[in-house]
């Protein structure tokens, strides 16, 4: 398998979906390998209609969207470590999904958007500006002004994260599984575009990034 | 089993985490009746060493605490509807508890404060305004003020709840399970205490609720 995923000029992978596909491959125990890009590259892969990463090559088959990527690797692989296991796994996945977009990237984007632009390759640098300051309204250097102010709300809402990692190792339990693996690649993303230290400097959420950074690389 | 509860001075049931154990009896078939108490009242239950509800009295045991209350009567009744559903499931409530607190109970608690200071049975209402002052550091009349401006945030925190209950019925899927009662009884406490329309006005959340409603009482 190949995934097709977007790189920063440093090599330094950009996309939190594509994070996503990574770990969700390795609990599948597949192996993989990953295939850079640059955002303007992206409609030279396959037939050229896809518009967005992760684009996972099968051998056959082209997969895309991180959460339908990882429902078909359940599908195709039924008898390896489930990602969703289950119907209410599936459930809390999808409510992990919208928690993310809505209490991480939402709230952060605009804070590490320039420092994200900074590390691009200088193909892509053009079509983020534009692309991304449409999105936030703003130029890319306006919005993140007064970032560290904006830090204590951030944290607060993480509060529902932090209090089930207070009881337990991992958000599926015991063990990692799909939904662990959609908010982790948030923080990584955030580690990997950014200097800014957006993570709580101590408790439950950086000894659960340390122990799946341990078990999945 | 009886089930004491508070009520108001007009009999309203005022605490939500009392409707999560009704709903949780209702889920598990189980027959109940329900003993309603003031504030005021709670430490003449049992041997005098509650402080808060749900009480339940299964007939020789005193349960309390509702999330534990619900663990209890899976592992009592194995062969009725599960209310958690296994570890992912068990996860997900956990989470929703959290989440619950975090973005329905704080940020609507002091904009109805004083509505439900007016629905106290009167011998409670001394006792409800010194300690829920003290908790919002705030008169309650002072913590309600702009709550109107208010709503639109709260309802945008909403927006994971929303986004999973456009693609399924219930969060636990097809069917209700406990983390559906958890979220669903903090709306519940809301409508009870507050003529004030918190909800938001269309869409998945309160077309959820009304399923749950025709369902489980």
């Amino acid at each position: 398998m190949i995934l097709y995923e977007v790189a920063g000029a440093d090599d330094r992978r950009l996309s939190p979906y594509c994070w996503r596909v990574k770990w969700a491959l390795a609990h599948k125990g597949l192996a993989f390998e990953t295939a850079p890009l640059a955002y303007t590259q992206i409609a030279t892969v396959g037939d050229g209609s896809f518009t967005r990463v992760p684009i996972l090559d099968t051998g056959g088959e082209w997969w895309i969207e991180s959460f339908d990527i990882a429902r078909r690797l359940d599908a195709a692989y039924p008898d390896r470590p489930s990602l969703m296991r289950g119907e209410s796994g599936l459930s809390f996945a999808r409510f992990l999904d919208g928690w993310t977009e809505s209490m991480i990237h939402n709230p952060t984007f605009g804070m590490v958007a320039a420092d994200m632009w900074g590390r691009l390759q200088e193909v892509d640098k053009p079509y983020f500006r534009r692309s991304r300051e449409s999105f936030l309204g703003v130029p890319l250097e306006v919005a993140e002004e007064g970032r560290a102010e904006r830090l204590p709300a951030f944290h607060e809402g993480l509060a529902p994260l932090a209090t089930l990692l207070a009881g337990q190792p991992f958000l599926g339990g015991d063990g990692p599984d799909y939904g662990d693996y959609i908010v982790a690649s948030a923080f990584r993303w955030l580690a990997v575009v950014s200097d800014l230290n957006l993570l709580p400097s101590a408790g439950p959420i950086p000894a659960w990034l340390a122990r799946l950074a341990g078990r999945c690389g």
